[in-house]
């Protein structure tokens, strides 16, 4: 039995509607001067970076910006945005501008700043020696949290193997949020994000307690403690509601803030508490079919809510309470299995897939998959319900 | 119309039995030689003070001890901890161990330690010019939250004033929290400092939204957003529950864990959203009467509560809802005065007084406690309902 919980978290969060115009305030108290900016072409295009770049040249900021970052980054373009920031004098603060990606490339550049070496020296956990570079995150999409979030995903194209760098001196020292940011998201892409950002709340806040998680050493993925629970209902509670708006009314800025807000509530709790089975089963398909993760968690979630039930009675009774299923009333047994049902309307109504079977997944690969899925200690383990191989094929068959 | 909110959090926080063992891997974190401890006299006398020295000791740390810290310590005490640190070589680490007083006291150590002067160089909320010295902070109460707040309360006797000093930049590196070092807290003390972080968790989570407060500049009480609100809401479910039960089985580790939980998420919670009309009551209040803080925030709670309500009611009704109150049913018309009538009888279940005549106000004081209230505008701004002066003076005569 563990006996204590550690939370970390982001010193300072920034948010609101042209939040993005502190980003002067912020710099002073770096004492920057140099600002190296990481980015996506998507960001070029829509003029967000245009924007920020304004705001940084008008209070007279020396800028240079990489705008290759791609999904899941392969290990070339970390090594190239490195070579760029080392090429330029004396950046004081870097800044990860977009979706995910360009703020995890942001992170493992922060990371080679400050410590040096290669990518692959930080694959294992614990191996990261000190703080990070100064870093602010700004994100442009809600789902991944990673402007508060301990991890890092980049593609180790050489050995066909994508790898997460996890650490907590890999948090941004700073996450900006702007809603304004997030209006031009096309819906499929609010979708995905969306439906992502629940899934980090449902499974962290119905995570294996802190005191029954297996593991003797420091581990960063906990499982739930009181924390964590505040933040992740409270970001169930904000996804639910807005996320329909959000995917069908894209300029909607109450339900974009709100989607935003509840994405950064679901970092906070999920990387300190850890996903769990969800995620896990996630890894091994999205490595079979070319969704999107956030297609992939969100399909899986109903269906591993539903598994979960009989060990999570408690936990999925404040759920329904939070949907205000069943007319508000919380009583367990009217709820059984309300919430999954609830979740997977959802999936449907913001047009999401809800079979495995209609994103190219074949019926005989279900074994391999459970398989694997089992190897995900951390995320195997958190899970308030512990799966055998057998359980995993049935309920993927489920899914299928 | 504000359109932003800033979230600051203590970067670490660590809790559980058995933490305090936990103390020599935190302090590796800060290559950590020399350290400073600043603690009271109970907490030597209770051998809590002894016990946290033979891990140090055992570690190979060097420890000097200030053993003399007091309730709202006195400035003079501060120089003279100052002093104390000073004189000696290289303190790499500060760590403040014992109540609220203690952990202040240590703010404001940290503070001059890395910055110099004069305490009354910082009266001025945004004066501290950058970050203070390494601060681990150990509470032995559940209550003020100070361990991870942004807030120290010191005594200016030669001008007879009650200053708080304000600063993100005052927020303790770690907070270390064991509640087993809870556990030797009399009734009487575990009462009033756990009233007090119930009035913590339910002011501000019923604080102005953020956006509707009076403010033009940068503040360090914005009014609530999801954070606090995540934060707030679970912190009243745990103190709530766990009150009764940590006061009259002071040895029950579970009501003492919860607890110290809840004080810290309420912590966490109101040194962001900040507090509101029951704390702005208190401090002119407090200047009439020798009770302790906690007894005079409790009192009044019950009263605010029902003053507030009329521009609370979903937020009441939410807290109606985590108190079970009405067979769990959260109709809003259900609940009208319950939860500060559930508050009510917690104060009498815990042995505090619910009569500001029985603590030694008299009623000829009404007034002007009632005007100087006005004046504590941080607070005040920050109430869900805008009070005039005779809205005050009726409160307090329902409440004498």
């Amino acid at each position: 039995m563990r006996n204590t919980w550690e939370y970390f978290s982001t010193k300072n969060i920034i948010f609101g509607n042209g939040a993005i115009q502190k980003i002067d305030g912020i710099l002073r108290r770096f004492n920057a001067k140099n600002v190296f900016i990481i980015t996506d072409q998507g960001i070029v295009q829509t003029g967000i970076l245009e924007k920020v770049l304004q705001y940084l040249k008008l209070h007279r900021y020396q800028c240079v910006v990489y705008d290759q970052a791609t999904p899941e980054p392969p290990i070339s373009s970390v090594m190239e945005a490195y070579d760029f920031a080392q090429g330029e004098n004396n950046t004081d603060v870097i800044i990860g501008l977009g979706g995910g990606s360009s703020i995890d490339l942001a992170k493992v550049v922060a990371l080679l700043m400050e410590h040096g070496g290669h990518p692959r020296n930080y694959f294992e956990e614990g191996n990261v020696p000190g703080p990070i570079a100064p870093l602010i995150a700004i994100p442009t999409t809600a789902g991944t949290g990673s402007e508060v979030t301990s991890v890092a995903v980049v593609n180790d194209t050489d050995n066909d193997l994508k790898v997460g760098i996890s650490d907590n001196y890999l948090r941004p020292a700073v996450a900006l949020l702007d809603p304004k940011l997030t209006i031009g998201l096309p819906p499929y892409v609010t979708a995905c994000s969306g439906i992502d950002a629940l899934s980090h709340a449902i499974e962290s806040y119905t995570a294996l307690e802190y005191k029954h998680i297996k593991a003797s050493e420091d581990i960063l993925f906990q499982g739930s403690f009181p924390i964590t629970d505040a933040l992740a209902l409270k970001a169930i509670e904000l996804i639910y509601e807005n996320l329909v708006l959000a995917v069908h009314q894209g300029s909607n800025l109450e339900a974009r803030a709100s989607m935003l807000a509840g994405s950064v509530l679901a970092g906070m709790a999920f990387s300190n508490a850890g996903n769990a089975l969800g995620h896990a089963l996630a890894y091994p398909i999205g490595g079979k079919v070319k969704s999107p993760h956030g297609e992939i968690t969100g399909l899986l979630l109903p269906y591993v809510m539903r598994y979960n039930l009989s060990t999570s009675k408690n936990k999925m009774t404040k759920i329904a309470q939070v949907f205000e299923l069943n007319g508000g009333k919380h009583a367990a047994k009217d709820v059984e299995l309300s919430p999954a049902d609830a979740v997977q309307q959802l999936v449907k109504d913001i047009g999401l897939p809800t079979k495995l079977s209609t994103i190219g997944i074949k019926e005989e690969e279900l074994q391999e998959i459970s398989n694997k899925t089992l190897h995900i200690e951390r995320l195997i383990r958190n899970n308030p319900r512990n799966p055998r191989e057998e359980d995993l094929v049935a309920l993927l068959k489920r899914a299928y």
